[in-house]
């Protein structure tokens, strides 16, 4: 059984999204880690950098970032914990050699490549892949848009975390049109691993703790990538203004967001339509009470919860979502999504039925 | 000069607020600490129970809840660091003295004594009072709707720790009518002590460290605070949405609030409006670049700070504001309307030039 | 195989130590929990109540205390995680039926019933079971004394968290006679969920954070312990002096330990000492440079570090031990004991090899 | 009156222990910040800088270091909180232009210039000047030997934060000859301000929090001047091996020290021996029981903690101390020092006195 293991290299895989990614990679039966690529712990074991993995690629050594290209084309799939503008060169040269890609940042993200230089900086340099790109947010029906389906996409773009957040939390009620789309809210409250590990005067323990800092207020790129799938899933345009703020935690995120009820919608209705939206048992969402959306339910585990409510007296809906930023907001979306590339189960509970 | 010192007296000087307000009294020149009450520490020195307290305050005996009103006698204003409930019982008590009332608690901030029982869970017993009270959020013109000007009010109700945030960051667009008054959001953070030194599993550090949780979901009580206040300052009716989450941090908080520009109102104004609308030099808030509203810049301070932008593309405004829920959110704010009700400067800086 | 599983009961299963324990214990293949007890979650499925519990174990109702004797019927051996007097009476009824048990509390660790009085406030309702209970503490020779071996006992006592710390810290120098027995110094960090899930003011988000308190100054239970473990294992009176502190953490725990060199020891040989003493790959131990001996690379995990240095100046040694108080502090090194007992691989590595 | 104000010059302004003497300085009446020295904030007003500066000091222009010398002279005392290298060049210069200095650094604090090259990295360029430095810990009898009385004292040399701490807690014992000097042990432990402001790695919050780190072992630069000055108040040589480890808190330290009783002395009265060292009034230590030695006592106050015990089985004590290393272990002392120095009370206590 374990010659047809679908192969995998794992790029930038020192971050903090990277390193989670080879410890799930390695705890799943259905994948062989073939190359861990960094310039961070280059020549060293995996297993010596990084606690977690497990099995295998605990002595994978670590290939420096120049020979990515080449350390890939030994896998079957490809994911890419680099950053946007490195994500954009370097997908195109693997997909050309048959490689597939899941990338976790942004590069493949947005439709319209006017936006990258707006939004990452940078000139796209491969803008026929945007819309060959998948969207891949496996429990938001219509995310995608009109790219391939998981089973025969090349190139899947695996979601922001704040924009997952946001996405779970409003998707519902833009899909059911239980909000007006022209005015949702999305306030974000995130963990210092989002912002990768960097040594920033910012990021110190004495500048975190004790703190709360909102940051690119009304300058965040998830805003776009937010309302381009929300428009998707509501088949209509939405317009969504996006302030996020660091938390003085490590791990998790938390988006509370807000709308006004559509006309005639009920606001005791609200917890309903989010509750039928995700079916239970399928992917990683639960649906639980707003007050139950809480990030220490989320830190740790592949989860999000979502909750919501009406309110009748001002006309309002409150919706909340929380996962953790490394796992369904970056790396166990990512393995979820590969298992979906290439049809195997994801969770222990599917992978127990499955055998 | 000593000998006309203001007396006061601090009931429910235990509790987080309450010992604030001891040390904040005890170094102000102008006030003379001649009665601290509580359960807790009663019999004690007020020195040895809490840090801070300066000067002759010190060697106060703490005197019994019981004895709360004949304590309270012996000084020209009391100061009510007690859960609402007991806040209205002994204010008209007090007030029929003589004795001039500062109160920290929502006994008086509502003006509908059918509010009450709704939001506070008892029935008002002194409804009479709540025209009377004076809503005390110096910096805020209208804030206190037509109650007595501080010089002559004999009851301050001091305003809650959100609300003064929420009607801080938005009370200059409402006023200018910048934004559409249907549909506000505010989303507050807030650290552990604007719960009070309760002993709840929810507050243990287990429970709060690495985690966010949203609270009283739709249910604040200070949402018709908010809501009421804003009324009278935009002269029209506001509606407001507030979301309330617990931050693992001590002290501090911030409201991040949204709302829709009103029509022609131009999105690169919004900073302008905001920062025109409180004068320099006039109370203790500071106007800043909305990134710069961080909690760790008002923590231990008696300053709040304001910051807005408003976003063009989606026709939004953001008004963010931050303090420490024990000064400006309770205790600082409470000695700065009782500065305003007998006439002597409030601030270290005002003091200088008063000397 | 899974007919062969070996049952097993936990007995107080809503604390910290109990809780991850069933989650621990429903992720090894060689067992299946058939009873949880506890007050707090009674009626519910074990699986709604703690998040990490997996299989079949998640739809266990936990039975209320009342009935726990009865529940632990059903098993092959009893977990204890219950107060230690609890477990002393509850323990003896289990043996005489049949169960085996391994007990987390301090009930079967001393040897001397004299010394319950003293240090845990009871008088031993079962005196005669203190000379057949088994210290288990797996990696360290000589810890159990004259107890029969784990595959024969009936009964073992899971070691404290700071005495398994400093008695892995000590141990080699100890048993090598490397420092001087008389006087011993152990300093403790723990954080809070050492002291179980208990709703206590001192336990509060905002008494801990941004603090350090030392507790129990000369006078905890482990001091006892860690004399008596390491007396064995030096084959002679040790004396050692422990001061515990509480940690604004939630997870984990180091000892810093001190000790004269003696006579004749090279300060320069005491690294290899530790390092000859744990043989590698034998248990959950790893020695590494003191200052690597870090919460952050023990915690979540069923390792512990150590790490040790001579000072050839003073004639002194410093060895340091860190893990995490919920698993090799409790949980993990229970079913570390109970993998012993029954013969089967403790590790995820040691069960691929036993495969 | 305000024409008489000592003139003071603070170089390296920009540090944590720079920023809060400062502070300290400016609110203290006796004294006229007239320069503020650093590269980070040149050119700015120092009010802009930092939070807590009050009166004409906000308007100060920082001055870069390569003008470090030609600010002092402006001053009657210059207080350098500049790293050792630095203080041991500009000190001399500053000295032999009439500019008094204390030291916040440790290039004066040791006596051996043999020294310096194996604790602080560089051959002292003064070393005349370490006999006739003082070691300022007022509280202290005979910490400085016999350098000149502060009064007459041109340079003195401030604690090190450790340092401090261990010999508060220490002195008592060493002097009385209650414990055996030849082996004491103290284990340190320090939030992450005590490094100071440096953007590194290791201090990032992601690797702060949930942690606990040992480093240095047995190789710290406080060790040889806890040593040195534990020796001059027994009179005899003392030997101490020290740990320090790094917490997750941002301000406060916590020394726990360990020692054998000498021969004869009581285990009871240790207690007795601590209290009675430090008369009740005399500077800003407080004798407590060792339970209450805790960070949050001290945090952001001028106050050291100490308590301490003995234990009669073991023949052991153990002495606490808890400060905030950046006002009585750095900041506060320095003020301390230059109000002995210039002969004016240090304490609002004492100057309410004095007034």
């Amino acid at each position: 059984l374990r010659v047809e293991r679908v192969r995998l290299a794992i790029i930038g895989v020192s971050g903090y999204a990277g390193a989670e990614l080879a410890m799930l990679c390695s705890e799943h039966p259905a994948f062989s880690l073939r190359a861990a690529v960094a310039d961070r712990w280059q020549g060293e074991a995996l297993g010596a950098c990084t606690g977690g993995v497990r099995g295998p690629a605990r002595g994978l050594r670590v290939v420096p970032m120049r020979d990515a290209a080449a350390a890939a084309l030994s896998a079957d799939v490809a994911l890419l914990a680099t950053p946007a503008e490195v994500s954009a060169q370097l997908a195109p040269e693997l997909l050309v050699r048959g490689v597939r890609v899941v990338d976790l940042s942004g590069a493949f993200r947005l439709t319209d490549p006017a936006a990258y230089p707006r939004w990452y900086g940078f000139t796209h340099p491969a803008p026929e892949l945007l819309a060959e790109a998948r969207y891949g947010l496996p429990e938001v029906p219509g995310a995608a848009g009109d790219a391939p389906r998981a089973r025969t996409a090349r190139l899947v773009a695996n979601p922001g975390c704040y924009a997952t957040a946001a996405i779970l939390a409003l998707a519902p009620l833009v899909a059911r049109r239980a909000v007006a789309l022209d005015a949702l809210f999305a306030d974000g409250k995130s963990g210092v691993t989002g912002a990768g590990r960097k040594v920033e005067e910012r990021l110190l323990f004495n500048e975190i703790a004790e703190n709360l800092s909102p940051y690119r207020v009304g300058n965040h790129q998830h805003a776009p990538e937010i309302e381009l799938v929300l428009s998707r899933v509501a088949g209509a345009e939405v317009k969504l203004t996006f302030t996020p703020h660091l938390l003085p935690i490590r791990r998790g995120l938390t988006v509370t967001a807000y709308g006004r009820l559509a006309e005639g919608v009920d606001a005791a209705a609200i917890e309903a339509i989010v509750a039928g939206y995700f079916p239970e048992g399928g992917g990683e969402v639960r649906v639980v009470a707003p007050e139950a959306v809480t990030i220490g339910g989320v830190a740790g585990t592949n989860r999000a919860l979502v909750g919501a409510r009406g309110d009748a007296d001002r006309r309002t809906a409150v919706a909340i979502a929380s996962l953790d930023n490394l796992r369904k907001g970056a790396a166990s979306q990512a393995l979820q999504n590969l298992c979906e590339m290439v049809g195997v189960p994801f969770s222990p509970e599917e992978r127990d039925e499955h055998e």
